[in-house]
């Protein structure tokens, strides 16, 4: 799973940290950092009814949001000092039903580049003894100038 | 943009919106169906400060959410009775940063399947007089009869 | 359909028909340009039994190359002069058996970039009369200044 | 990589040998099985100069087209008897030029299920000592008994 990458920004971890901290929407979701190294970020986040579809499982939607972040942020690890990252696109697959008391995203970055890299999460319930990969998601990330706030 | 489909439940529509009910996500969410018709579903929903990315747009899993349950639901317009919808998978692209004020998602089917319903939304900002495709996303759903909760 | 796109560069059509006359793939599998506008390249292709699936229908990748060079040429109309286009993802959706005698894969931007820009192809069968929506395609794609060869 | 999956059809070797066989388009592209196990196909295949883009690079159509069926049969190989697959949906991520003298697109099952297989592949350039990971394809496929021809 490690590609060996060498972060190019030795501070990276704080970088991340203080940029996901201020992602509302993952504090709204309960989303957690558990994992950091170069070219890879792990989210833990639980199952919470007030995300969920017509059935009662968590959205497709808050399984990617979290899917999304950890893949930005995974990308971000390999990034120069004072860059963003932004999301270009995902797809995501949903493989199973998302009724498990807890979740983990784990992105990892499959091809670092200057401006875009590809990254690539699975999402494992994990409430259980043995873990089920519930969703996987292929991502591409833009990596821009902190303070340039054009268009892609 | 209408495709002349014909549904096969004639009272599609309050099984739309008694399913939309009950998901959760879309009332954290703040989003309404404000347009239903077969083959396609409006969802709108606000700009709102706990669904946030780091710089202060709204996530795009947030809007992939909507965007996602638009689809959905504008495939199980054209489904049987008594069947339910689940996304397989779905790509987004984010076309421009997304800080309006209001959001419309608009789902509809490309083409309806037995088994699997390809859908497509185009999300706008509203906010402002001239509204702007923020993100556009492709799905797969598949329909299934309501009460097996068995694997895909 | 027509955005109204104004294109950068006056020579766009024969920047865009000496590139394609460069892609064998396109010559191999019979493809050409049938129309070009700003953001717009329509592609038609016939059916041939060398290109197939197992069963005799076009394979999908023969499908998605013609589909995503609409897409690709569709960017390259509203690119700067010298630049050149690579597309850096796609996804494709088949929606139908292809086994009609003529096929059109119409491209057109979504949305244009400085150095990304969002495509999306509709495939469609046109060997009856009735024309059939037999694949969609949704691209990334990255311009860059020519001779520029380096990673994206 | 491997999941220990347990093929449902002991023949599945066969099965998806001859299948193989009769798509035109893997032998106009040099397509070759260099490898299948429950879950997992590998397709080797070359660089040719008729299936190029403008760049002369392999066209990214001719490499989705390869890393398509490489996931295709490794939903086949857990397949029930008597059964055919057919690609729903691909999306791939071009990751690095494709001027390689060979290459290998591994096909691998993520999610099996009774209808729909969800299959991840990638393809390497493999002309040099260090293999170099040039695309990845995330890919839904149905599977479907053999003689129903009708819609999916």
């Amino acid at each position: 799973m490690s590609k060996g990458w060498v972060p190019q920004d030795p501070a990276y971890e704080a970088r991340v940290r203080e940029s996901f901290s201020r992602q509302t929407h993952m504090a709204t979701l309960g989303a957690a950092i558990v994992f950091i190294a170069p070219g890879q970020v792990h989210l833990a986040f639980p199952y919470a009814p007030q995300f969920c579809q017509q059935n009662g499982f968590l959205h497709a939607g808050a399984i990617a949001s979290v899917a999304d972040s950890a893949n930005g942020y995974a990308a971000s690890t390999l990034a120069a000092p004072r860059t963003d990252v932004l999301a270009v696109e995902f797809k995501i697959n949903l493989l199973a039903p998302t009724r498990g008391e807890s979740f983990l995203a784990c992105g990892q970055v499959l091809r670092p580049g200057r401006t875009l890299t590809v990254c690539q999460a699975e999402v494992f319930a994990t409430g259980t003894a043995d873990r089920t990969l519930v969703a996987t998601m292929l991502s591409t990330i833009i990596v821009r100038p902190i303070e340039r706030d054009s268009a892609i």
